[in-house]
């Protein structure tokens, strides 16, 4: 299952060609991360796999190690929000890589569900560390984490162009 | 009346001392601003002041002329969108004095609604002139837009520190 | 006299009808009144104004409490950085008002000089508070720095549109 | 052989763990690509590759197909621009690999020249397509473009985490 996170797009995401810019794309990619993996008192409802406490003087905060992105059409304004399909590539023993496709949005949809299957604008994989805020290096995923986790575990994302 | 908007923080708004950068505030407002008075294919439902056609081949756009803002109170990042109070201060013959106050938000609230009176985060006006996209030159408001807009005329928004 | 300082543009700041869009203009003003008013390691020699130590541990830094802008002429991307003509208009007790042009730059130019007198592309004022970093508290404006920025104190900038 | 471009940062690189943030790395990058590649009237002379006309009524423009990133050390604020270290990967027939390494700057530098193998902040790949303005698609990498560019094709980048 991914978890299917909408991401309000801004007028000024657009570059001079009129579209999302492609910088601009991981902007959007990283408040769907940010949505799914950060508790966050202001949340209504926790996402399921939000077990992460950051902010200072939390535990762990994490570190951006690899990106990988693919654009595949060209992304116009729209008030509907988009919809990111979220989802773990793989765990390792201290990282994760996280999917995402970046779809057209609803007005509404659920949380937790499979793929649509329709094409994306973007496909892109990024690799966090874990890591511990008071030594500064990574620390290993806990139990508690994998099984937050684990029921949105899939086949890791394939690039078409490498 | 105001009209109340709502408009996502992102987390990249932040700025290195942890708050929404006072730069980031005018972009929160832009978003405010083109969701009240633009018309656009993809809303569900038009705001009551959207009769502004843009885009390519609208026969209108918009000129920012002017900017006013006092900032208040350091906003933090939250989940939950704020809430943008929006009105108009002054109808002139091109131009208008859009005001507005960014407050705390709430899951859900009335799009047209009095104040609240809280005190908010940042209150600012800007000053847009209406633009003939083929001339290039200011333009006459039309009568049906000071229809549109004659429900959200409020007193002009005024600071406290000159 | 006034600080010239150059200012480097990036594409990334034309929004979609291809200007430097109205919020970044306050985004460049920012970075030029940081590299004027900021000790900073790094800099080869430090600007004659930059007798404010920030950062982690730092003893103070500063609150934007106000802005105003007004918005003279569209500017197109260039390579050439932007020239900021950047003088205090007035030093309070414990807050300054920062007052700014923006020019087209040049190759090379002095970093005190008098205006040109040519016709800006926006001009605008912030008024920042000073702040003790270990209360949180506005604090008064030194002796010291009231010495190093008299050199660039000068008539406060008047808007022609209020 | 690299070009070797100076980029300068802004403070609002930044984000809230007060280094620059993982999305806005690609940003330095892109401004980077396009001092490299855009012929633009501004520039003082020309960058040797710059051989891609753009802007409205260009005949060519391109688009962004895929990028890839490796994050090796973190970058905090700093006043001497980065040095962008820039070459050719790979040449197809419509497409082309831009590598970068991201390095501390220095006060001058010379514009083409071989790498000095210090660790980089950062390491990536851009495949850009080139495309005909007037069809939209794809097109043909021209002999004086091939030509224009062979003096900065080195190996293409390789990256530690896959």
């Amino acid at each position: 299952m991914r978890l299917h996170i909408p991401v309000s797009l801004r007028w000024s995401d657009l570059d001079a060609y009129q579209h999302v810019n492609n910088v601009e794309m991981f902007g959007l990619l990283q408040e769907a991360r940010i949505t799914a993996f950060w508790k966050h008192d202001d949340a209504e409802e926790p996402w399921p796999t939000a077990v992460i406490e950051t902010g200072p003087g939390a535990p762990s905060h994490t570190f951006v190690a690899h990106q990988e992105i693919e654009y595949l059409r060209p992304l116009a304004y729209t008030r509907t929000p988009v919809r990111v399909e979220l989802w773990i590539g793989k765990i390792g023993g201290a990282s994760l890589d996280v999917c995402y496709e970046l779809h057209d949005g609803a007005p509404r949809f659920e949380r937790l569900a499979p793929t649509t299957g329709d094409e994306p604008y973007v496909r892109a994989v990024t690799t966090i560390v874990l890591v511990d805020a008071g030594t500064g290096k990574p620390r290993r995923i806990s139990a508690e984490e994998r099984t937050a986790w684990e029921g949105i575990v899939e086949e890791p994302l394939k690039f078409r162009r490498r």
